[in-house]
């Protein structure tokens, strides 16, 4: 690897274990909303996940001689940025956020570390597995607009909003670093790859809505 | 194992059981208030070691034929008011709260398991063992205090109120379980036995509030 491919594996590496950081201190906040002790307790866990996955993926930035710190700064005004605007109001909120926000992030993240040689790669692939939060969010949220059909309408237009500033995000975080983006560029080969890139993002971002019962 | 004694278990793994999923959400609540991302980091990593005592706990219960929310729920008030009522404003305090609250808590917890059959009395001692809070938090403590003096005498205030916290809310939670008392009484044998546990403890926070350079 050269140089440049250091540091973008540096980047992604950084900008992941933020994301993981922020991905737990939102969970647990959001546990708070839970309806049920069980509903918290679900949610804690899923937390704790999160903090599991940030710990590795800090662990190979300090292997690679990289400060975990360092790397994580310059994402921080993005991520909280994205995190502040939309924080959940409900319980509900919260999980489509949990399904839909994650599930698209991690296709996000998911894209540009293929394209990285292992153990990255597999280490990224792996902490983007899912913890748990799709079963959990899916049946939450079916069963809530199953007894209740006004809730599906403004959980769709939440999962439209998440979408539309996920994108403002992900164009702040590549804005931000070079190397990632080149990474991202050089990895797809060309425009109609990125495209095909964006085109099964969003293809996969429909399927989650379905799955929930939401209009895309 | 009488059926008494039984109820006693399920009690102290229900009381535990929640004890450590408020302190997860109490930690993650004091990162948000850490002045640096490595100490966000080392608190939310607290946080993550206490769902796994939970999860721990719960499973212990479920093995026992017990409903984890249902052992969980009688000592939801008494904790969450002990949490209302000593919610740190800044960051130091959180991390005297971690130390000395969860120290105190620990060592009356630690002293009821001691009279029970394994493997419980296992699983408890084991989870009750320090997670790191102890290090971190001295370290912490110590240094603030080094370089503004007038921060002590704020701090060991402030550890008083803890202890005056705590010492109400385990009133609540033995008032409310008449196994759990009881357990505590046949351990110690007698009232002697019992002024002994509270010796025991009280001299343990004050080497604690020592270790912190604050007063007791």
């Amino acid at each position: 690897m050269d140089a440049v491919d250091e540091q973008a594996v540096i980047d992604l590496l950084g900008v992941l274990s933020y994301a993981e950081l922020t991905a737990f201190d939102r969970l647990a906040e959001d546990a708070r909303l839970a309806p049920t002790l069980a509903g918290r307790a679900a949610l804690a866990r899923m937390a704790a996940a999160e903090i599991d996955h940030h710990v590795r993926l800090t662990a190979r930035l300090t292997e690679l001689g990289a400060d975990p710190m360092t790397a994580m700064a310059p994402f921080v005004p993005a991520l909280d940025a994205f995190h502040e605007s939309t924080r959940p109001r409900t319980w509900l909120e919260g999980l489509v956020k949990a399904y839909v926000g994650d599930g698209l992030a991690s296709d996000f993240y998911r894209e540009i570390a293929a394209h990285l040689p292992d153990p990255d790669r597999a280490l990224i692939l792996d902490v983007l597995a899912d913890t748990g939060h799709a079963d959990f969010a899916v049946r939450e949220v079916r069963s809530a607009i199953a007894t209740d059909r006004t809730l599906s309408g403004r959980l769709a237009l939440w999962g439209r909003r998440l979408v539309g500033e996920a994108v403002r995000q992900s164009q702040a975080v590549i804005a931000e670093r070079d190397q990632l983006a080149a990474l991202i560029v050089e990895g797809t080969g060309d425009f109609a790859g990125i495209a095909r890139l964006i085109d099964r993002i969003t293809g996969a971002h429909t399927e989650r809505m379905e799955t929930l019962g939401l209009n895309p």
